[in-house]
């Protein structure tokens, strides 16, 4: 098959564990016959520092030629405590899902069984927890108008909007990943409060009966931010709007105690992104100490999700498990035991798949 | 002292776990001195089955008039499923917060030693744990307007507003709380998406200067959902919006394990209202077997925040954390020992204090 992958390394750790990532798709390719070529593009931070523009139009350019982008991390302390910066990272982020369609995030937790130990969570609770979520990723209060301030500046303002439409296409997501999977689904909603939430949770009710072999809740977030942490092992598919789920996501995460592992993947349209969960971890960047198994497991997600080549993916997600049970790994989760550099997991995985 | 107390027993376990912290507050009357009279209104459920409002004027006038409010709990799942309902308990609640003017909630999370291995955190996270929540309460998602559908009912909104000065009148009540314990401020916000919480961090840097004793960090929402759970330790007051507050507080309640225990004061205005973070549990009622400590504990609060009564106070929480250490404790915490009932729990404070 032939892949044009873009590449976006992003800010801090971003490009060393991007770079770990080419190296076992490079691998993939050669082993399968794959003719894969990349294409780099900047985003966030260090797109600004280029060019003034945290997604500038040749990036996008880029990744809208491409079959799927492969995407590091983006931030930078120096734009977080300036509340007046006029252009953020973040805001290439943002305008990268929009412009590329991607309403729909989805991030699965679930454990390694020789990272259990280090959940901040009993093992019972954690021990083969395996849930994910369906994120909405294009519309609420990330991109709802009116927003902004009055003229005086005294007083601010957001919008959260939702359209049937925007909520039947991400729910129909997480029916049908229900439907392969345990078939519970959970709505996540605040309906008792909001408005948005109460035509989420309607939604959900008109297309429940389309899928009559999921079950289906609806549990209030707070309600949600609760159990995940006392149960988590009760959900299996969960769906919420962008906001609930830029909070719960991260909360989940944290569950497993293999954060730095957890892949995820942006869909929805013809080009679909594939990234890390973990951030740009500033502090580590360029000493080549960080965890690129997020990124490399992304890449399997890759495979999977864009491309149909589940081998591939498999066979992904089978050398790390190995590089896990013989300790080739960063000093994260090097416990004691031997810490490897990112670019020496990389090398070994790579070397692992040919 | 004399004291006028409204009693707002609400739905489910409210009125019975109400009656313990009646005989408490009795009891601490009596032994005192204090002049202690209470009066009873209907909210929620119960209030909208008799009279077609969950927080009827009735009600309002006896919190109006009394110098604070014992509330119990409210929610009724026969409300909970249909979005389309056109009065729900929750709606009661929340009037009766923006009509007394309570605009800040007040939620520590703190370990009872009895109780701690009943976290689903590991010892060593929460062993000690001690933080705080200012949640602004009258304000935000909850209240803004416009709010509803478009004329086909396809598209739903909500508004985030918020003003400097709710911000700064929260943001005070932080510092001044931080100034008396470990001198942390945690600002909780989306600042990176949000014209709202923008807003939150520049007035709270704002106000920094004027508390140069405290330290204040800026936290996004998503981070600290983590963090609650990685090392709960780290926080000691935090300060947030409505909706993220809402989230937040639920999440660090179940981190002691012992959510059952948990008091809170909504403060703001002259009248100040006690309740236990704990819902109405619905399975539970008329069965004489919830947790009363909750309840118990708002009302120590009570002595505490509305009245400046410390030593009442304190004589409360003592002889809650002798009950705790010589098992007089309800079934839900009782561990294999006896279980006592909601009602004998009571009765064993009242008479300890006597
Ligand atoms: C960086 C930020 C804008 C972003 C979000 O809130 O969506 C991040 O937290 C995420 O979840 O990808
Ligand atoms: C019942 C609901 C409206 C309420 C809220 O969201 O404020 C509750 O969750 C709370 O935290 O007191």
């Amino acid at each position: 098959m032939e892949m044009n992958i873009a590449l976006l390394p992003g800010d801090g750790i971003g490009p060393e564990v991007i770079a770990q990532a080419v190296k076992v798709v490079n691998a993939i390719g050669k082993k399968f016959g794959h003719k894969i070529t990349f294409k780099e593009g900047l985003v966030g931070a260090c797109a600004i520092d280029a060019t003034g523009d945290p997604y500038p139009d040749s990036t996008h350019e880029i990744c809208a030629a491409s079959d799927a982008v492969l995407f590091g991390a983006i931030g930078d302390p120096k734009y977080d405590n300036d509340p007046k910066a006029k252009v953020r990272p973040e805001q290439g982020l943002l305008r990268m899902r929009q412009k590329l369609g991607l309403f729909a995030n989805v991030r699965p937790t679930f454990t390694f069984p020789s990272l259990v130990d280090k959940s901040p969570l009993k093992l019972d609770r954690v021990d083969g927890v395996d849930l994910v979520f369906f994120r909405e990723l294009t519309g609420g209060i990330y991109f709802g108008e009116p927003r902004g301030r009055n003229e005086q500046g005294t007083k601010a303002f957001d919008t959260n909007i939702y359209s049937k439409e925007e909520i039947v296409r991400l729910a129909r997501m997480g029916f049908e990943a229900a439907q392969k999977r345990r078939k519970l689904l959970t709505c996540v909603d605040k309906a008792n409060v909001m408005a948005t939430s109460r035509l989420w949770r309607e939604t959900v009710q008109e297309l429940a009966p389309e899928y009559p072999d999921v079950k289906v809740e609806y549990e209030f977030v707070d309600a949600v931010a609760m159990r995940l942490i006392q149960w988590p092992k009760a959900y299996d598919v969960l769906i919420t709007e962008n906001l609930f789920g830029d909070i719960l996501t991260d909360e989940a995460s944290v569950i497993s105690g293999s954060m730095g592992l957890m892949p995820s993947a942006s869909l929805g349209s013809k080009v679909k992104l594939f990234e890390p969960i973990h951030g740009s971890y500033p502090q580590a960047a360029g000493k080549d100490i960080a965890n690129p198994l997020g990124t490399v497991l992304s890449a399997s997600m890759m495979f999977d999700y864009a491309f149909g080549l589940f081998e591939e993916a498999k066979l992904i997600s089978d050398v790390v498990n190995l590089s896990l049970a013989e300790g080739i790994v960063t000093e994260d989760i090097a416990e004691g035991g031997k810490a490897y550099k990112t670019s020496e997991v990389g090398d070994w995985l790579a070397a692992k798949i040919l």
